[in-house]
């Protein structure tokens, strides 16, 4: 019954998401970034910009075209996006007159491909994109703040596994293809992107039979492939390679400067380490200088589940040209893996903190507005939906993980249903623990301790 | 350019949106309302379901299937959401086991129709629904609640026009033609309901022609939709018709329950008016009991922007029979008028309330520690694009509308670029006015005043 490759969460799985996109949003903002969204729907001709016929569009029809008109409505060519970085691109440059350049923005939407589903893809997922883009020039340091914010963004989803943030770019890599003599550096790029599913020896036959190297080059080529450190050492692990490039200087200098730049935030960064590594190259993509690749511990096989760099021309319309600098992250690719093994989930499939008791039909008003005595002061309150036995009242708590019944009295009374406690209590001035107030994310740690606290106190 | 019904915001008004979307979750929530999504995306048979072949529903297709295998991809059969109610059915149904009822939910998401754009209709558009969904029996009082509930979501949208929020029953209306003994209650349900656009006397024959009603009957039905009461006045304003049913009287106590349970939110409700209003039958849905509609003040012409009711089966397995009753707010039909004309817009386009000047490049360091301070304790800042002269870089923070430049110095100083007014400060403690913190929804009057203010100032 469920279709395939369309995830659809439980409530109490949605406050995991909601958490992550709410913690998301909070950490762009505070770093000045706009919110904008886009269409799910682009004009055919805009999604085939790039020529990426392999994204695996799907196309719109409307339903009575099929028996009104037959073919007539794929004239319209309307599809769905399956990135935000091509309806971004076609955004700056239809409201570019409306925009201040440098222009920040973030993008939390969901995209669609028609892919044939496995573990890690999906046919409608959610990314939460950043980017930046200016017209005609965008400043270096512009790529430093990008990794500086996602890093911190991912360091306040504290419930994730270790996540790894590397960096690399591309003009380190082409300039050392290029020292080193290699005909063609972006066949070498592409044999070297193989890595993570070959193993190193049959890349180096590879490196001589498609990308045209010789033996020692192509040791060479994996040696820099194999170079990964958490801070500027790459530079002078490079230079022990001996090559000379003006390219590869400018690229050690830029990816220098990201990781330095990041250094500050990595320290603070619970979780989240940032480092070089000299192995990713982004693939075929259109990245012109830094590039980004994030992996999950011990989720290192659904691929990198944050990815971006910088693009010389995300967009132009002939005249201008805007460069970029972004990173996307794949919330869907990240959470589901989590979910469907229980790794993480909510504390409760209700925002409700509080269940008010309902004494009798006739006490519903009252019960009303003592709810609404707490609903003033920001806690979330439902009314018992019938006025059954109180034992059966408290179940019904327990089975959607309210925390607290309120007896309604002279005086009202509240019972934390896990403790057993009840205490005298004034709708107007009671508050319940923070960690209550609202559903919380618990990760297999914490879930565990619930487990050994209800345990214990049983 | 733009594709025709697919409405796209620039940053200064997603303001806008993202301040309705958020307060409606607010209230949602305080309410114990869980949150869940749905895919974009169902199977054709979900989605025709109820025969409702009228909506213009989006069929996909994948751009390769297209090539490889002509028609074949059909059979796959999936089609994008045309309303949140046919996918939260759905939902139900498929997750019956794991829910707890009575089940309420709020579902905030887009929704898809290739309809003809025309004012007040998109291609795609955000709805936001509450709905209380039982098994077998959903007690009467949940009504009340969705109509509270959602009154009260509305009233937290305070920079809207005056709302007037509808309520009728079905029972009411059909005991009241059944007491009248006319041959075809629906029959009349439909002609009753072209009231908004026809004058009455061109109703009054169709009632007769269509309906089979004589002159008497008719005049009587006219009359009955009439009636509207701020309170329970119209269940003498019925009587007084002389008409008697049993399904009449169901009605009639219903309707003033709703209208009573309501009293105190009006009170309360600023903006929003709950009335009783006889005319409401909500066409052909399938509505049984309650139904709502709502009117914006000065925006009649774009029909109801907030409908629902009860419905006896919401969904059914063949077994059980899931009841309920909901309520959806057209957030793109609601918001896109006031947009257009400039009625409503965020108070700036980016979420900075502070840009950090940069004396030269060398300074960035530093700059960027001291806007982490700030950041630290929520406070949206940016740090400037280039080190130009300050004057520049005021302009640079003029054109996006934050509000506070600060120079970094000893000791730094924060200006107020609004009044010029400027003072010495420290990231670690000056915080920002509550109203400039973040964006403002800025309504007409507002605007005005704003205009004014400035205008006085310079």
């Amino acid at each position: 019954m469920p279709l395939s490759g369309f995830p659809e969460l439980l409530p109490q799985q949605r406050v995991v998401e909601d958490a992550v996109l709410d913690r998301l949003r909070r950490v762009f903002e505070l770093h000045g970034f706009a919110h904008i969204e886009t269409p799910a729907v682009e004009s055919l001709d805009t999604l085939l910009t790039k020529g990426e016929i392999d994204k695996e569009v799907y196309v719109l029809r409307r339903l009575h075209a099929d028996a009104e008109d037959g073919e007539s409505d794929r004239a319209g060519g309307l599809g769905l996006h399956f990135d935000l970085t091509v309806p971004f691109a076609r955004y700056v440059l239809e409201h570019a007159g409306r925009l201040e350049f440098p222009f920040r923005r973030y993008q939390i939407q969901r995209a669609w491909r028609g892919e044939r589903p496995q573990e890690g893809r999906f046919r409608e997922f959610t990314q939460a994109d950043i980017d930046v883009v200016a017209k005609d020039v965008l400043p270096f340091h512009h790529d430093v703040e990008i990794a500086r914010v996602m890093a911190e963004a991912l360091s306040a989803l504290d419930f994730l596994p270790p996540l790894r943030l590397q960096v690399n770019n591309r003009r380190l890599i082409e300039g050392f293809y290029r020292g080193l003599g290699a005909p063609d550096p972006a066949a070498v790029m592409r044999v070297i992107d193989k890595l993570d599913k070959m193993p190193a020896d049959a890349i180096a036959v590879q490196l001589g039979e498609i990308a045209g190297l010789d033996e020692a080059q192509a040791a060479k080529c994996l040696q820099l492939a194999e170079i990964r450190t958490p801070d500027t050492g790459f530079v002078e692990r490079v230079r022990e390679l001996g090559v000379q490039h003006e390219l590869l200087d400018t690229g050690l200098a830029e990816l220098a400067a990201v990781i330095d730049g990041c250094a500050a935030v990595s320290a603070v960064s619970a979780g989240v380490t940032i480092e070089a590594d000299l192995r990713i190259a982004r693939g075929l993509d259109y990245y012109t200088g830094t590039v980004f690749e994030t992996r999950m511990a011990g989720f290192e096989s659904i691929g990198s589940i944050c990815s971006g760099g910088r693009y010389e021309s995300l967009a132009t319309d002939g005249r201008t040209t805007y460069p970029g600098v972004g990173i996307s992250l794949g919330v869907t690719r990240l959470l589901m893996p989590l979910l469907q093994r229980g790794r993480l989930t909510g504390s409760r499939a209700v925002p409700s903190a509080v269940l008010v008791a309902l004494p009798d039909d006739a006490s519903r008003p009252a019960c009303d507005a003592l709810a609404q005595r707490l609903r003033a002061r920001g806690i979330a309150t439902e009314v018992a939906a019938a006025p059954q036995k109180y034992g059966k009242q408290i179940r019904y708590a327990e089975r959607r993980g309210i925390p607290f019944v309120w007896f309604p009295g002279a005086p009202d009374a509240v019972r934390d249903i896990r403790s057993g406690e009840q205490a005298d209590a004034d709708a107007d001035s009671w508050t319940p623990p923070a960690h209550d107030a609202s559903p919380q994310v618990l990760s297999q740690e914490a879930l565990s301790q619930e487990v050994l606290s209800q345990e214990v106190t049983q």
